[in-house]
C-alpha cells in the first residue's frame, strides 16, 4: 500500500481536489434522499425529465436539474438525451441502497448523516482543540449526556434507530458469521436497538434463542416500529451498567464499547464476566483500527465521529484484547471481515 | 466511461460508503489547515508525536491524535512507530498544497470552503426546493445581493480573495496558455480580483501589458495585500456593468459569466463587443459542463455551488458559444484543459 498520495499529485492535485469536493458529493446524495429523488425514479415506469421530477417533488426545475446532473456525474443516476430533453432513470445501486424501499436501504442512514452528523462535523476543529463533543455548539444540548442528546425527542430517537438499523442491513450477516456461533444456545445482544443484528443472528443460528437487551424506551419503540411479523427474536428491557443482567451463553456487544471510556468498558466487561458461565462467550463487533495506525480510513473517521458526537473512540484489536483479558476472558480470537466492522470472540 | 457505479457495489457498496464519508474527509483536511497542522509539520526538522503537535497547536492530545491518524489514512501525512510512539511527518503533497507557505498553497481555499461553503451546503436540499441561494438561512444575509454578501466585511472579503487567488495558483498557467495570446498587446482581466490570473498572463506574455479591472474596494485590497514587488501588471477601478470600459485588444472573463443570468451575460458581452476593435478578442475561462450532461463532476458540483451561494450557473460550451455569437463575436474556439477550467477564445 502506497503511504503517500501519488507524486503525480504534485503536477496537479486531482485526488486532493476530490477530497476538497467530498462534502459536496455527500450532500448531493443525502439531499436527493431527503427530496425523494430515488423513491420517485425507482418506482417510475419510465425515465423522467428534470421538469417532471421537480413537479413531483415540489422543487425548482433549475435546482432539480443541477442535482440530477451531479448524480449522473457520480454514476448514481443514468441519463439519456431524447430530442434535446434529458431523461433521468435510476441505477441498480440507487434502487437497492438509496430508495426507501430498497432491499438494502441506507435511506435512514443518509438522512441522519445529513441532518445530524454533517452539522456536528462543521465544528471538527473545535472538537480537536477541546477534545470534546460538539453537541452544545451545534444543537444547544449538554455535551455530557450523550444518549440523552441522541434520544432527546421521539423524532431524534427514531432517526438514530433508523441509522442503527440500516448499518446492520449491510454488515450484519458478515459479523454474525465471522465465527461459528452454533454452540451458543442463548444469545443476548446488549444495546441491540432495533433488533437488526438480532435478526441476522436468528437467521444464521435458527436453533439458538436471541434476545435484544436495551433501554425501556428503545425497546418500546423497537417493538412498535421496527419488529417484523416473522421475527423470531425477543426483547428485554434493562440497563447493562446498573440493572440485573440476563443469563445467556453468548453476550454480543456490537458497537457498544466504542461509546465508552476504557474504565466504563472494563466495568461492563467485568459485569458480563461475572454472570457468564464457563465456556460462555462475548462477541465484540467494532470498526477496528490497524495497529500500524495507517487505516482503515473508515474506522479512523468513525473515531473522529465519536469525538465530535459522543465520548468514546474506535480502537485497534490489541486494546479490545487487553480489556477482555483484564476482565478475565481467554481464548481471544480476531476476525477481520474486510468490510466496515470486524469481530472478536472471547470465552470465560 | 462506465455509466453506472460498478455492479460489484451490489455485493457491498464500498464506493457509496466512500461518498457518504466524503464530508468527513473534507473536514479532516480543512480542520487540519485551520489548526495549522501542515504549517507545523512542514517546518519541523523532525517527525513529531501527537503530544508535541497538540502542545504546539494548543489542542487536545486525544483529538489531535485522531486527526493525525485520519490524515495518515488518506495518505496526506506519514507515520512511523518508534518504540511504541507514533511520529508524524509531512508529505510532499501536504507541504506544497496545504501548508500556508506551500509553493502552490490551497490553504486559503481550504479555509473558505470550511467556514463558508460547507455550512451553506448544509442547506442544499432547500436550495434545490426553492431554486435560490441559502445566504439568508445560513448567515442571515440577504440573498439578492450576492457580492455584497460575499464582501460583507473586510474579513470576508479577504477570505474570498484568498480563495480566488489560490485557485489560479493551480489553473492559471494552463488557462492563459490554452491559446496563443501573443498577438494581443493590451489585455484587461475583468473582475481579476487579486491579480493572480493577471500574474500568469504577464508571465506567459511578457511583451503584452496586462491590467486588472475590478471594483474600487477590491482593487484597494488587492494592491495592499496581494500585489508582489516584481509584478508587472497594473490595476484599474471600475464597474463593468455600468461604468466606462477600458480599451484593450483582449478582454478576459475568467469565472465571471458563471456568476450571472443569461441576460446579464449578454449585456456584458455586448458592452465588450461595442468597445472591442476588429480583430480584438474575448477569452472566457470557466469550468465547462459536457454537452452530454455526464460530467465533469467538478463542474457539476460548481454549478450546484452557484445555486447554493450565488445566482449563476456553470454551462456547457454550446451556451457560451451561443451567447458570444448573439453578441456579435465570431471565430469561436474551445480548448478543454482536462483540469478544472476550460477556455473559449472569440474575436470581433
Amino acid at each position: 500500500m502506497a503511504e503517500h498520495l501519488s507524486q503525480s499529485e504534485l503536477d496537479y492535485p486531482f485526488k486532493l481536489l476530490e477530497y476538497f469536493n467530498g462534502f459536496r458529493v455527500s450532500k448531493v446524495i443525502f439531499s436527493a434522499c431527503e427530496l425523494g429523488v430515488f423513491d420517485l425514479l425507482t418506482t417510475s415506469p419510465c425515465a423522467l425529465s428534470a421538469q417532471q421530477v421537480a413537479q413531483s417533488l415540489h422543487a425548482s426545475v433549475d435546482g432539480t436539474e443541477r442535482l440530477l446532473d451531479a448524480l449522473v456525474g457520480i454514476k448514481i443516476l443514468h441519463v439519456e438525451l431524447q430530442d434535446g430533453t434529458a431523461l433521468y432513470s435510476s441505477t441498480d445501486v440507487a434502487s437497492v441502497y438509496l430508495a426507501k424501499s430498497g432491499a438494502k436501504s441506507l435511506h435512514d442512514m443518509a438522512l441522519y448523516q445529513s441532518q445530524t452528523i454533517y452539522p456536528l462535523w462543521n465544528n471538527l476543529a473545535d472538537a480537536v482543540r477541546e477534545g470534546k463533543n460538539q453537541n452544545r455548539k451545534t444543537f444547544g444540548i449538554p455535551p455530557e449526556e450523550v444518549f440523552q442528546a441522541i434520544y432527546r425527542s421521539e423524532e431524534e430517537m427514531l432517526k438514530f434507530m433508523g441509522l442503527m438499523d440500516s448499518s446492520w442491513v449491510l454488515d450484519g450477516h458478515d459479523v454474525v458469521t465471522a465465527f461459528c456461533l452454533d454452540g451458543f444456545r442463548n444469545i443476548v445482544d446488549f444495546g441491540g436497538c432495533t433488533g437488526a443484528l438480532a435478526r441476522e443472528l436468528a437467521k444464521a443460528y435458527p436453533s439458538s434463542s436471541v434476545t435484544v437487551f436495551d433501554m425501556p424506551a428503545v425497546v418500546e419503540t423497537a417493538t412498535q416500529r421496527f419488529l417484523r411479523e416473522n421475527d423470531t427474536f425477543t426483547f428485554q428491557s434493562g440497563d447493562f451498567f446498573h440493572g440485573e443482567l440476563p443469563a445467556a451463553d453468548l453476550y454480543v456487544l456490537a458497537r457498544i464499547l466504542h461509546d465508552w471510556s476504557e474504565d466504563k468498558c472494563l466495568t461492563l466487561l467485568k459485569r458480563i464476566y461475572d454472570i457468564c458461565k464457563p465456556g460462555g462467550g462475548v462477541l465484540l463487533v467494532e470498526a477496528m483500527l490497524l495497529e500500524s495506525r495507517r487505516g482503515p480510513i473508515q474506522a479512523q473517521l468513525f473515531s473522529l465521529n465519536m469525538l465530535v458526537q459522543a465520548e468514546g473512540r474506535e480502537r485497534p484489536p490489541s486494546e479490545y484484547t487487553g480489556m477482555l483479558r483484564r476482565s478475565g476472558f481467554r481464548d481471544v480470537q480476531l476476525c477481520r471481515t474486510g468490510k466496515s466492522y470486524d469481530a472478536i470472540l472471547a470465552r470465560r
